[in-house]
């Protein structure tokens, strides 16, 4: 099953402790669909600039994505340069040039209307109401948003809220959003306005998933290095959607998967700058590492009772 | 399988955003055997001065604790005084007062030196040295440090890595002892110059099991509200090596469930001031929780292979 992605397609600078990379593709929606593509068919829309490398994109339509809703326009692309701590969890954004961006409408391809599942990317809520305006009946929307958007047009995203299926944002701002430091009231305060479930990513602390009567919480997986933490969010989301895609369900078992795989592909995305590590990522290690947060996580229950104090 | 604890035996005044407790009992100890106790004997060591409530520790006698360790003497008891931020993740400390806890020397009575599972609290590393002088031959010891002791104590602490099991300490006292920002690498940093393993303790986002050949991770239990985060960590630890001594075994399974009872009474100490929540705790709420975190990680692995794009 298609999914349908809208966010940015940029070009990012990016420094970490761990090395330099100058004006490699980027944006949400590259990163999503590059974890994504490996599980589902993707379908993109956004806007670049004439300075945009399509080429390098030429990996997602090999792996059956379809591009047709990306248009390219006169102009500079999105542009984002940002350094990141030594800790991996804070950066400094050193430049944002928003370039044929500024004017993003977008625009769904007829072919793209009838997507089932949707992934609204960090974009102005008004654009997001747009995309949903232009598809015909979704049944799974995950949305992300940022601080900015929470701020600035609080009311546009608050109507949102009753449009989506499931708001994925990180802990920083589900609590903004909110305006609730405790994450599980915080999460309530969402699912009432709307979205039958929140998605909180934390980083490096792994992401939950909180449902109507349930609870899901998947670790991020321990890595020696982390090379750039850009796009990770989206990689999860990527994974995320694209596990639940492919099973066409949105039963419990299948959500808690689809966290998984979302954990799974966010942890690929930092091993190397840009997409660069989801690009010839094999089946096989995804598996292994899908394998290996299981390892991570299982336990058996309770001591046995006949030797309680 | 009685343990062995030796720590603080303290009073707390604390501010929450839940409230405020004044004068409560607190301390490592004090934390470590509420919890403990409730799956194993506990056996503890530590200094009180004549201000001391000791009845108010009756309850622990009542499991089966022993508490002919805690010297009273005159003078007034080790007190500590903090108030937490509203994210209950950062606390200033208002007052500390260390009492008769300024002279303390651990002194293990005769019956006590036969433990095999032995848990040194927070205190200085030269005294945790001399806790393991007078143990005639532990086999599992589990040990706490704090920044303090990493600036000050480096040379006693980093010889006593030698001499114990499991290093429990939270993310950022690891990252400062190994000088390592990176989570894996500090851990085996740790493992390399002597503790077989690591435990190190994230607050709510939980706590990670470094071992030789494999890695284990437990989230913090999602909870409505947090009354007071002090003593988290020790109850994690009581949790923890109770439920390890009540199996006598350090196989790789009883190692992961000792985690997850460790996050289960970090999870209840939480919820009230002191060590109110931990005093008529049931087995059956220890039962239902740690059933409730079994819920909150579980998944199926793989996606069906046949499904696969």
């Amino acid at each position: 099953m298609s999914i349908l992605c809208v966010g940015s397609v940029a070009l990012d600078s990016v420094e970490t402790p761990s090395g330099k990379a100058d004006r490699v593709i980027g944006g949400s929606a590259v990163f999503f669909a590059s974890a994504a593509s490996l599980l589902s068919p993707v379908r993109v829309v956004g806007v670049v600039g004439d300075d945009y490398p399509l080429d390098q994109l030429a990996f997602l339509e090999a792996r059956g994505a379809d591009l047709s809703g990306i248009e390219q326009r006169s102009g500079d692309s999105f542009f984002w340069a940002g350094r990141y701590h030594d800790d991996m969890n804070t950066r400094d954004t050193l430049d944002t040039r928003l370039g044929v961006f500024a004017d993003f409408e977008p625009k769904i391809p007829d072919a793209f209307r009838e997507s089932k599942r949707v992934f609204l990317g960090n974009i102005d809520p008004m654009l997001q109401h747009k995309v949903l305006d232009q598809v015909d009946a979704p049944e799974v929307v995950v949305c992300d948003t940022m601080n900015y958007w929470i701020e600035g047009s609080r009311p546009a995203l608050m109507e949102l809220l009753g449009r989506i299926s499931i708001l994925m944002v990180n802990d920083e701002e589900v609590r903004q959003l909110a305006d609730e430091p405790n994450l599980l009231r915080a999460a309530r305060w969402v699912q009432e306005r709307g979205p039958g479930m929140v998605v909180v990513k934390k980083g490096e602390h792994g992401a939950i998933l909180f449902a109507d009567s349930w609870t899901f919480f998947i670790p991020g997986f321990p890595l020696e290095r982390i090379f750039d933490p850009t796009g990770a969010g989206d990689a999860f989301a990527g994974g995320f959607l694209g596990c639940l895609a492919q099973q066409n369900s949105t039963e419990p078992a299948d959500l808690r998967r689809a966290m998984v795989y979302g954990s799974t592909l966010g942890s690929f995305a930092v091993e190397k700058f840009s997409v660069e590590r989801l690009i010839d990522l094999g089946h096989d290690e995804i598996d292994d590492r899908v394998r290996a947060f299981k390892e991570l996580t299982s336990f058996e229950t309770l001591l046995p009772v006949e030797q309680r104090v």
